[in-house]
């Protein structure tokens, strides 16, 4: 029997997605526990915070890209109301208290700075404390064959309503002084955002040690089921410093958001997909926006943080539960970034991991009840884990209504015949 | 007056030059302190180790190929009597006790593994305590202008009786299979060795606490002086964290041994050269000597260690007290091992750093006494550091003679007319 009231939800996974989870749900009023060996150390700390759905389209991916536009309208407010209960808005910030989720596409080519958030959306307070930014992404091409896909993805673009515009490369210099002369053009997605994940999740654990929420520091060992096969809880396993931690944890529900992990204790099709990034130190910022690019067959992103931190991401290797820093990835992203922005080179090197991304066969999110009483998912973001946070959230905690119900459907966890 | 007795001479700078002149010291029974407020953290941190006067020599550099060769030849017993004061050498471990220091060159291009050393020079217990190693240099080249340079060099160094031995590509990879297709030719110096500098400093802090040196903690911020100007002692810095050190230290003799930061304390032309270098983490050895080239210009090697360590070094950069590891100084290393040995990209990245290496206007170390009395001078080393380690203790400590009476001329700190 479960424990009522006790621990009604237990979140298995301490990243981004589950810390939110908790979160939404106590602030809810709902009685949550949260489980994870090393809470906000995996993807979470590794990830650029790229909120970016618009120059992250690709043909095939449109149920992706609604998603991601969903859950980027859902950012302001999340982030506000993060800022919030964390204790992140100080008198001495302004902030301006307004919470819309609304933000809509009012405000982005024409207000640098706020991009589809329009003007109304988040105080200064929660923008700084998050480093939360939407001055958009600059999409750059080196020779004939990049702009002629630039020119592809536009036309694709303004197809779906989606508000980009199409720059020359003396454009693109005037936008980023930084940027290489050889780059020769260039799309500018305005409307997208950033955030830095490491803030986001220093203040989900603020907040939820604000609430009171407990944070058990150990690793679930399995699922505790009943005989017809009902989730009831969680084994943990004893940590290995001897410190003392329960054995089990009882729940109404448990709600596996253990990204990469998730497939060890459940069936799920999640895969990890290795991600090299690194962090490189400037004493005054180098750009003003997002820039990404193709150098030599691969995909390189450069976010500027607001205190002149320059992420530099990411590999994509299929490599297994590997986090290894590598010759071969660092080399990579250092060419790439070079390429890209000459001046790179100048910069220190402050940080280089490498996380797992909890890949699935469609590339969409599972979030969701699962077809076992007890057991709800919330995994497999891959490379949108960041951006797709406030909606997994929300889905999981107020449920789904409206548009929001179809895209609720595209992550529904029966879409695949193994999770059990 | 300084305190007789006490600290007859004092040691300013606990890199690999300072602790041995400091552990030759004590073990001919001259009391002695070293200060450094952070021993064996700086350049010998950073350094790779090659014992390479062969490979390292240039057309211009006759008197620095000397000193190279002359400490080489010091090496194996400098090594045999560390290992054996430092405890190293256990009953466990086969130690032939046969300390020879004439290794000559007999056993240099027959014997693998043993090059100028010779058979009798080194016991196993110090070869393995230290991880040095004697299999030689390869010097590779890609294009025809590398292989004509290569001749010339071949040419240059058999007239001045060095052994070296001039191979086609494919005999290059006969003997190192993983070096990339692209090498057209190489040149072998079979006598070049290497050790791991980092074994070395902790070989002579364990020393010189069997030997009860005293190692004080702080930063030397003055020479005390006499009103003649001669020197009777160092004033220290109080330590940061407020710990207990005492003022100043009173010795009949200063010996300056603080690499680059030596014109900090006197009249020294030494300035600091940045080296940043990286090292890689291989599950099994990829190289069994080192390797060497010229890659875009840029000069890179790589000192394979006994646990599959991969040394890839280094840039040089005249940029002062600068010891931030930039993303140029990485790429730069990465693209040029990946040149030699393409292997090298699945390495793991486990540790860069820079460091300062002392350059003087010649190239040449300055050791001696100086023009003032009760400071002598050992700093100036720049790339040779840990190659001329046990010939500068010898000069410093017994004096020289002989051929070595020569060298020390060539390092006499008379030379500049600036020191004082």
């Amino acid at each position: 029997m479960p424990a009522k009231g006790a621990h009604v939800d237990v979140i298995v996974g301490g990243g981004i997605v589950g810390l939110a989870i908790a979160w939404r749900l106590a602030r809810a009023g709902r009685p949550v526990t949260v489980v994870d060996p090393a809470p906000a150390s995996g993807a979470s700390h590794a990830a650029a915070g790229m909120l970016a759905p618009v120059s992250e389209v690709t043909y095939t991916e449109a149920p992706l890209l609604r998603l991601g536009m969903a859950s980027l309208r859902r950012w302001p407010a999340f982030a506000a109301e993060l800022a919030e209960d964390a204790g992140l808005t100080t008198a001495g910030v302004p902030h301006d208290g307004g919470l819309t989720d609304d933000g809509g596409h009012e405000g982005a080519a024409g207000t640098p700075g706020l991009g589809f958030f329009g003007g109304a959306g988040i105080g200064d307070g929660a923008r700084r404390a998050l480093d939360l930014r939407a001055d958009g992404t600059l999409d750059v091409a080196f020779g004939a064959d990049d702009l002629a896909a630039l020119d592809e993805l536009a036309a694709f673009m303004e197809k779906l309503g989606l508000p980009v515009e199409r720059l020359t490369g003396r454009e693109c210099r005037r936008l980023e002084p930084m940027l290489a002369p050889s780059v020769r053009g260039g799309l500018l997605a305005p409307g997208d955002a950033w955030v830095d994940p490491r803030r986001v999740t220093s203040a989900l654990l603020a907040a939820l040690d604000r609430l009171n929420v407990p944070l058990i520091r150990a690793r679930a060992g399995g699922l505790l089921r009943e005989d017809d096969g009902g989730v009831v809880g969680v084994r943990l396993e004893p940590p290995p410093d001897g410190g003392e931690t329960p054995s089990e944890i009882r729940a109404e529900r448990v709600v596996l958001a253990a990204g990469a992990w998730s497939g060890e204790l459940a069936e799920v099709p999640v895969r990890p997909v290795k991600g090299q990034i690194m962090r490189l130190r400037s004493p005054r910022p180098l750009l003003s926006r997002c820039v990404r690019g193709t150098v030599h067959g691969s995909y390189v992103y450069l976010v500027p943080r607001g205190d002149g931190e320059l992420v530099v991401g990411a590999t994509q290797e299929e490599l297994g539960f590997d986090t290894t820093v590598t010759a071969g990835g660092l080399y990579q992203l250092l060419r790439d970034a070079r390429e890209l922005v000459p001046g790179v080179t100048e910069l220190e090197v402050a940080d280089v991991v490498a996380g797992l991304r909890p890949g699935t066969p469609d590339n969409l999110p599972i979030i969701g009840p699962s077809g076992t009483p007890g057991l709800a998912l919330a995994t497999g973001h891959h490379r949108g884990g960041v951006l797709l946070t406030p909606l997994t959230a929300a889905l999981l905690v107020e449920g789904a209504s409206g548009e929001e119900g179809e895209l609720a459907a595209l992550c529904s966890p029966g879409r695949f015949r193994e999770i059990s």
